[in-house]
């Protein structure tokens, strides 16, 4: 194996703000062999995930920051290339934590097999992966939904979203979803059934929302922060919950970051707002996949993923993903 | 009756960052008979509460804000001097909504009779009265603090903030105040038990709080929002709780409000921040209430009024309160 190149990107500075090229090192290295309870891997899509901007940051985090030297952290479908653990065979397609290179020495209970068959394999990596098990713990958990609230989701048509929008509307709620131009917005309502949509690009959030949303927002599940959390925040309904996923806005700022101006909307609203990580619900994961595998069967479930090909590519494709470029769940092919 | 004069505060204009003396004006009329159901009191103590700012302001809120022209509005402790309802005689003490006057026309089953033996007449505004009750509320229902935990208070000297802290070590948990001086600091940890203080007047506020709360807060109780409300969102332990009581530095901003930059500390750690207003708990204020009086009688509970004479001071009065100048709940003797 050892013959085998490894192109990997390392993380070489701390980004300050936006993320660029120049914070990593790309270079290759011969590929290592697994030891015992571990396998070989080549990466065929790396997963790109908003939160790949705070593992870059120093700091105390939910999890450790990626060390300078180290390569970048991310998750990947891979198939596997030479087994040292009786767990794993040469040609198993598994998900985990790969790393942005092309091939990972990976421990073989830190990574999950999957079937090929059952749906294409990016889709492990959005829908049937850790947006979508974000997308139902966040919305389940946390908001508690019920039936004819109205639920609103940021980043509607991305890889969380999307997910989260099409629970509210299994759970029997009314969903309006905010997105970046007219074609995401037709997506989330034509294809995934949002009730609404409001295009953050061409309209002003407040009215669109106030308009969707007569009654208030019972349930907002915020993936974006900033401005448009401050204008959920100003129509909040008795009792909403604002579940805080994420705040991809904010991400890249070289300030602090913008807090919530309208957050004393929870005073007058008895509302609460609450975040979480995934990782926490590890032991629920079964669960969550299941129920997620079992509305996609169904076809109440619908995904899309935009796929960049090259893992050469990586630093800007990652900056299309802060800057709301892509078109579904964002993955490399390898 | 109506040969007695009342002298009244009215709001006359909504006031642009510190509420200021023009804002009202202040003049004698003729006092009021009592119709069917109603009283004539005389008010004696008139409780200061940060919230009238908000009341001040125009704009939905959680109650009406007081209309221009009305007589500022004013919880109080009074007494009868005149009565068109049964449930009240001549020389009753009651607590209610009297507004910043000599005198109020009340209904009667919108006040609430009081014993004047108890407990002296102030402490019904304010340990005995709605800031004792926000303190019970907020703490037991929304923090539902278990023993050991870490409990962190703002203002803690102020009406809620000490009703809140003495509650939190009653149900064994480490009680750290923040407050403004070494007084207060001192009156918190000896008098009423607490087991550190915070100096945010003299000391470094994140340096205090890390040194009291080595294993992070679990509760929070917010009553001034701004910077010490991102400093403890900044060492929040994992599934803390905040209790958004009040932001009693920002409801003078002549600007927006600074919102919580810290915000996603509620993410890495799983925590959540939740509002309300103590109104909401009425059909409760009876348990509320027994408890209180109960903890006062056996001693557990302690209270401080700081009271400043003659309704004609209340514009500076009220200054103090947002400047901090008060030390206990402030009250005017009529």
């Amino acid at each position: 194996m050892s013959t085998l190149q490894n192109r990997q990107f390392k993380l070489t500075s701390r980004p300050v703000g936006m993320v660029k090229r120049s914070d990593f090192e790309f270079a290759s290295t011969p590929v290592g062999d697994p030891g015992p309870g571990e396998a070989l891997v080549k990466v065929l899509y790396l997963s790109l995930d908003p939160a790949m901007r705070g593992w870059m940051n120093a700091g105390r985090s939910y999890i450790a920051p990626v060390g300078l030297g180290e390569v970048m952290r991310a998750g990947g479908v891979a198939s596997v290339v030479a087994s040292n653990d009786p767990s794993l065979a040469v040609g198993d397609t598994v998900v985990g934590g790969t790393g942005v290179q092309d091939y990972a020495v990976v421990k073989a209970k830190e990574v999950t097999k999957v079937d090929p068959r059952l749906a294409p394999l990016p889709r492990y990596l959005g829908a049937l992966g850790m947006p979508g098990l974000t997308a139902y713990f966040g919305l389940l958990d946390i908001g508690q939904p019920k039936e004819g609230e109205t639920v609103v989701v940021s980043a509607a048509s991305g890889a969380v979203g999307a997910v989260a929008g099409q629970i509210a509307k299994i759970k029997g709620c009314r969903a309006i979803g905010i997105a970046g131009g007219p074609d995401k917005c037709r997506y989330i309502v034509e294809e995934l059934g949002f009730d609404g949509a409001v295009d953050y690009k061409n309209e002003d959030v407040r009215a669109g929302l106030a308009r969707h949303c007569p009654k208030g927002i019972d349930i907002y599940f915020d993936n974006v922060g900033g401005d448009i959390l401050d204008t959920a925040l100003s129509l909040l309904a008795r009792r909403a919950r604002v579940i805080v996923c994420g705040a991809v806005s904010q991400y890249n700022n070289h300030e602090s970051i913008h807090g919530p101006r309208n957050y004393l909307s929870l005073l007058v609203n008895h509302a609460l707002m609450e975040g979480f990580v995934v990782f926490e619900y590890a032991a629920r994961y079964p669960e969550g996949m299941q129920a997620l595998a079992g509305w996609m069967a169904s076809g109440k479930l619908k995904a899309r993923e935009d796929v960049i090909e090259g893992l050469e590519t990586f630093p800007e494709t990652l900056q299309k993903l802060f800057r709301g470029e892509n078109f579904g769940k964002l993955v490399i092919k390898v």
